[in-house]
């Protein structure tokens, strides 16, 4: 049977149902919402993690500082998306909770994949339950914890995986093939903020590209500290 | 497959479902709906921030001073909004209650962005959820806090960004041309006012247009309190 | 697409269910059940306010004394309805529950517009929850308290609006011309009633028409006690 | 539109969904039970308020003495039904427990108008919330408290009414002539029930018709305790 | 509207939905249920009340002693049944407990009619409520209490009837005109007996007919206790 | 009208329920998927109750000793089954709770029939309430209590028979005719074992059949202990 | 009736709904999505239980030391799966708090068994309810406890079966003939590995296959502690 029947008979109308040959039509949607989301990327350096992604400035009007699309889940922890960016808040403030509790319960910071596992979990029981819809937001997860820096990527499903370094959302087929290319393990941090740059101006229309439109972030293995990257330093790259 | 087929197919029938392309067709048409509400504008001036709005009143026999368009959520805090008025009512009423619980907790007045996140996340819940439907309203959400003169903005995805100047309802298209244009960083409150009152007026159909049908309130920098601008000063920006 | 496509493709057969083009049609249909409601009307006079309504009485076996389309809710506010009349009743009962609450816990009568926001309330939750229907009638809400005479019109939305005059109901339109044109700020009650009896004359037709038919009920600004209208006064205004 | 069409888009598959023209078809639907119901009268004559019923009898090895179609609410309150008899012996029960309640707080008997619009509320409860039917039944309540003789009609809807003399069930469209014709308000008990037994013969098909099938009950003014009519009293009233 | 064409739109799919016609297909189909099953008589006789009915052995294997097609529900209080026995095992078990709360409550026996209107309150509940189905059965529930021997039938509407003879199950039309021709009101138990069992010869194909297929039990009114009656008893009258 | 008709119409898409003609056509369908299960045979001989069942050993991998198609529910009571094996175990785990609880409570062991209306219970319930699916199983209960040796069969819906010997599964029919020609009373567990062992290999296609593929068990009035039967003895009879 | 009939008629929309041949069809495309799951094979050895599986490295940078097909769910116990590997790592997660909760309550190590019972109970459930749909995934434990060296699989029914070699996903069939051939009671660990790699290799396109993609884990029945095989021991195999 072809897949445009198995959408007239209606398999994918419910995440509760497999289509007949096993698929779950309505969490490949949620795909695909993901790859209509903005570009962010994220790379492990020699010394930190960066998050790098595209704001996608609506108006001239919107406060561009305001504008977080990296947001910090602890200390050592932060967190970009793409996809629907009110689903991501949702997750991104279980995190924040999540990791507010291991500190007070346990007077130490969270490691990086439990509060992954967390969310993939409340992801994967919004593809079982009726009445839910699956999240439609893939979520990139970097921090530096006892165990080393860490980059971790979540997907609707629930499935994560941790990378060296990682592409969500519009640009994903073109900027992969980028940090394909460039991306080396022992690069530096501002070497890999660099591929990062060049891999959202090339994946992004040159004329509306600029680095007002780039939200950036740090955490070094010795501060374990989230950083914004100004964008002074970002518009120096992308002289 | 075009959009009328998904209509056909029905993915546009529940706000727990995605459709093949990876869009929520509910969530999609409650933004229509604050397309067809009444014009509401806000803007940051210099020295406060500035809530103008339609009245649209519906008949002779109305109270016009008893329409409220712009509703005070705390002294420092203030919204209006476009599209499904009862459904504004709601959040307005949870966000009052939250602003007071935060002053019985804290002793000091909660910050604008807690009160746009909270209605924002009920938002986002009304998108996952079986058996509600999306909020049909955008709220215009204005304050002056601890950080300075602040002005959100909310959709019915529980999606919200900051903004200098924004608008929203029916003559959003026209107005934001306009205010795109006039709009400056240094405009006092007397001279946003005038640029509002203006884009409304232009908006409107002529004839039916009257200071009586505009609600305006401003909350100072200095002052922290919300204060509705009387019709009389309205009316002089109009001659 | 036209509105017609729109029933046939169901978008009409659920209140969780916004139409393509951002409508809430079982909201809609619940509004004509109002327009197929008895007439009623409200007035606010110099010192009174008053509510007038058509019995629709339906058999002569019927008591008419027995029939009340005007309840109390409390000593100083009352309420009539158009459309289904035991959806009102529902909602006066909690309306009277409510005021009663008010006086044990404050020793103080409830101000009418916190009874109207309780009602509309109740109202806007019935339009956003599956499971449930709109309530398919319109409440006048007439009342006197600290902040002078009221009359306030609540929809099946939630939306509520106050009035000077206000009609609801099969002569909606009719008396609503007439309201237009009679209708000046300083009627005295006896003006007033006179105004809204002829009114309710024209809208019915002339041979079932008499005073047995209409239920009335004023509360004087300085009493704010609602008295019912004898019928032997209206049957003397309508000679 | 035309009504057909409604039932073939479904308009009329669940309470919870008001039809294009504004109309609940379940409601209207549960009201034609009514009307395929056996026929049960009510009158209020000079001393007492009489129920007259027909019992249908659908088998000589019934025990008629054991039909009833008449019950005891409390000493003072009688009840009697057209529709689903299962449906009204859960009303009848509720309103025996109500009843019963009250004896027990407050000492004294309940009003019949509490216990009449305890019931209404059960039944627009029923027309309003999903996963339930309306009640298919229409009660006559009658009794005799503080303030007189009570006769009411509940119907599908929630609604009810106050009558001097009342007819519901098959017979209704007959009867309610013959009681326009013969109901006047001085009648003693033994006049009306001469009335109603001869309505009701009118009604049925002669062959069938006998004392035997007629349940009936009177409370009077003066013991306020209800007293069923002996067949031997019918009997004669029909030679 | 034809039935087959309410059939088509789906008005039998719910038994919360009433169709045009005012009536509720899905208890009327259960109805079908019960005249598909074994039949079941019960009779009231000078001494005591009967009931017989057929075991219908499926399998010469089944051992055909602890086949109860007659429950006791109390010492006074038997039940039989036709349709799906499953569900007719439910109620009796839920009698069972009723009558057992009863003893230990008051220390006496419950009356049969508390035990009928349990029943039959249970089954109207699922005549009302979605999510559930009605019971697919009919009781014939027999006794002897304080008021003398009783024998009531509920079918699955959560009707109930006292009769002084009854039949339900596959056999209902042919039995029941037997009952009426030989149904005499000062029979004794054997001559009660002999009256159900040819009756039961006659409804059943003679070359399945035998004593061991059927299952009689008797409460006479001096003992109140229920007793089976032997398949000796049975073959004789057989002869 | 036709089955196929049925099925056309949707009356077999929910357990709750009825079609026209009265039947439940979920819980038919249930039954089926039993007669597509293992084959397996009860048999109450002179001294002990014997089940033998066919494992249907799926893989030459599978570990054989570790498939008990016969499990133990307390030492004097075991169940095998026909149809979905995991439903099976779901009720297994049931009576074994109940038994547990039993000894815990009375300091005895269960009686057999408790354990079944128990089961059957469980299985009558998954045939009435929505958002469930009946049991796809059959289970054949065994035992000895104190009032002898039972066996017992319960199936889908929730009906359960006393046999003397009784065979489920996809041999139904052919071991059925043997059965009834082979069985006789006085057989002893060796000689019913025969008969049991035999009956399967001739349902069974030969060439697959063997031992290895036979779990049987017996207990014996005397020790009243289930025992698993050596695979060796039943080769044995095979030879 | 044909397959494609029962789907165009929707028996496998959900899985509360047998299809009238008695399948449960939801299940049944559950099964489907194992089968497209990345290969696992189980062995037992002399000495020790082996799982070995296929990682499917989607991408050059993910971190394959991170990808963990082979979960610890304790000490002696451990866990691969074909299917949807978040619906897998729910249960595995399941089986972590079981096994840890035993420790504490009994101060020992759970037997395998007891976890593959509540693993496939969660599995049952979620094959009979409505509102969820069926794991996607099946899954084989691995372990050793007093009673030896055990390795099991339960599939999306929750069905499990004892195996001595398994294979699950999408080289199921290739492999499994393979292991027929070359499985032999007495291999060792090491002899196993080779039989298990070699196995995967065949299965697997040739170009695409090396010792990252393979994950490894063995529990001796001495040691009874999972240990991860390291790829440089697999590599040498596959030289």
């Amino acid at each position: 049977m072809q897949p445009m029947q198995h959408q007239m008979m209606g398999y994918d109308r419910a995440i509760t149902m497999f289509s007949p040959d096993g698929r779950l039509l309505q969490v490949e949607y949620a795909k695909k919402t993901v790859r209509l989301g903005n570009t962010a990327i994220g790379m492990v350096c020699k010394d930190g993690v960066l998050l790098v992604t595209d704001k996608r400035i609506v108006s001239d009007l919107v406060v561009p500082e305001a504008i977080e699309k990296i947001w910090q889940v602890d200390d050592h922890i932060m967190v970009t998306a793409a996809g629907i960016l009110s689903d991501a808040r949702i997750l991104v403030e279980r995190a924040q909770e999540k990791a507010t509790g291991y500190r007070v319960t346990y007077d130490s910071p969270v490691d990086v994949l439990s509060v992954v596992k967390d969310i993939a979990n409340v992801k994967q029981f919004c593809t079982q339950s009726g009445g839910l819809r699956p999240f439609g937001v893939s979520l990139l997860i970097a921090g530096a914890d006892e165990s080393g820096l860490k980059l971790f990527q979540t997907d609707p499903t629930g499935l994560f995986y941790q990378y060296r370094a990682v592409v969500i959302g519009e640009g994903e087929t073109e900027v992969e093939g980028i940090l394909q290319k460039e991306y080396k393990e022992g690069l530096t941090i501002e070497e890999g903020l660099k591929v990062c740059v060049n891999a959202l101006r090339k994946s992004i229309d040159g004329k509306e590209f600029n680095a007002e439109r780039i939200d950036a972030a740090v955490i070094t293995e010795k501060k374990r500290v989230m950083e914004r990257i100004p964008k002074e330093r970002i518009a120096k790259l992308l002289r």
